[in-house]
């Protein structure tokens, strides 16, 4: 009980954070107000929509709780009123992000499991749900995104959906799992920043394909 | 009755003029017919496909209605034939346009409001109907959507949607509601062409994000 | 019965070779190990899962088959360890892209055909199946889809669907269509690619649009 209005305060603040990064990737382009608007939706929403659209969870999340798309214009529209300001926020966004994908990835492997899915399709829903608005936010900027090829993030949600959805498998309680599996997920995040860590890399010089 | 047959004659005339400003982007980018005629269909009908994948809205209207892909690519077929000419046509192609983008408008507002959903979720989804599309034939011209930073054009929907959806909620009548609506819409889109009104940008010049 | 299980098999070979040039895709823009195996997944399962979404046919396959998932972040990894020999097997992968290409086109169309759909809607669902993976592979490649300028593809694709299709319509046997529709369809690929078939280029040139 404790643990899902928790999961839910802290999914909320992520969906705010998430917008204000979507914002702030459009200012970078110039884009205009509606541009700005949109972004920030895509991003804060776009994961949890591509799951419900793959697993045909209707209606989507934010078709139910339309008052979504108002706190992602409100949060880009704080977004560009503090535009000034919130380079300094750097490491608290950092740090935001870090709990929101976390957060946001166990929603995901929840609904997959409660729609029946086996293991390996929950810890999926959590990674699309964490990682997919920020790759739609990329290419709408008209850029190869970003979670190609910076620190690691859809790893550190694959790792927490693993742990979660398998402690849950092993009998676990579903309220310790999630805090152990986002305090891992968190840790683990916050060093890869810290430390640079990222996948390797492919190098394919090769003429062909 | 009279209203909606109007709108559906409209709606019509707007998968064919969209469909040929998707096939003039594919020429821009000298795809071939194959490319030509699929940027056609998408530009054409890539916005009411968005809209009921996101509100379950099944079967996608042009696959019940598959000759409708027979009219988008005759619609490429004919840009390709006139593309000589079709230049000179500018000012007819941005009227057919913002007749297209109000009369879609209101039927995408429609649809959802026959599925039961609230006010903010018929007007989204009268934007997603009118707009999408577009978006779509930008990203697979890898561009950044022009949605982003053109003239109003998806304010033009929401303002559209709003008075439609606004006035059926008081109590009026939908065909006058309809048609009032897209007036209103009509003039607002083809002012802001013709004196370049724009939402303002945001400019965000920070490395960070 | 034979020949449902010659599809199988060569559609799970079609999926192999999708993941690897999808990886290799992946490969020539340095992405990280991350972007590697989500772009064979996506090159691999992308077709397949627009048209499942378009025709509302859940639950989708690799949702039902995860391991296909392994499948394709297993030839990903495949990819990665033989880079520096897999350009020497670019004809091979040519054949294996065509069988590939006309194998799932059939398998696309018996899933529209099955839900109950007309025969123009059963010849682009298998075009979707067969081509749609290749044009999100590019656009998170950030650059503007092959399929819209390279040697007969989708033509191939719908040409196979055509044959197909319209010979079961003519009450033809579905295993006869199919070795006949592929060996069509195969044929008319190899032979585009060695004498650089392509359709014809729509070149526009003007400003406006």
């Amino acid at each position: 009980m404790h643990t899902t209005m928790l999961i839910e305060v802290f999914s909320f603040v992520a969906i705010v954070a998430w917008a204000m990064t979507g914002a702030l990737a459009a200012g970078r382009r110039s884009m205009d107000w509606v541009g700005v608007f949109i972004l920030a939706a895509v991003t804060a929403l776009g994961g949890g929509t591509m799951r419900d659209v793959f697993l045909d969870h209707y209606p989507l999340y934010w078709v139910e709780r339309p008052w979504l798309l108002g706190l992602t214009t409100a949060a880009a529209l704080a977004a560009i009123a503090f535009a000034r300001f919130i380079h300094r926020l750097k490491n608290t966004f950092i740090l935001l992000d870090a709990v929101g994908l976390v957060v946001v990835t166990i929603v995901g492997c929840d609904v997959a499991r409660q729609l029946g899915h086996p293991m390996a399709i929950a810890v999926l829903a959590g990674m699309i749900t964490g990682c997919a608005g920020g790759v739609v936010r990329d290419i709408l900027c008209n850029q190869i995104p970003l979670l190609f090829s910076s620190e690691l993030y859809a790893s550190v949600s694959i790792v927490t959906g693993i742990l979660y959805v398998g402690g849950l498998e092993l009998g676990f309680d579903a309220g310790v799992m999630a805090i152990a599996a986002a305090a891992a997920g968190l840790a683990l995040r916050l060093l890869a920043v810290r430390f640079s860590w990222g996948m390797p890399r492919f190098v394919y010089t090769k003429d062909w394909v």
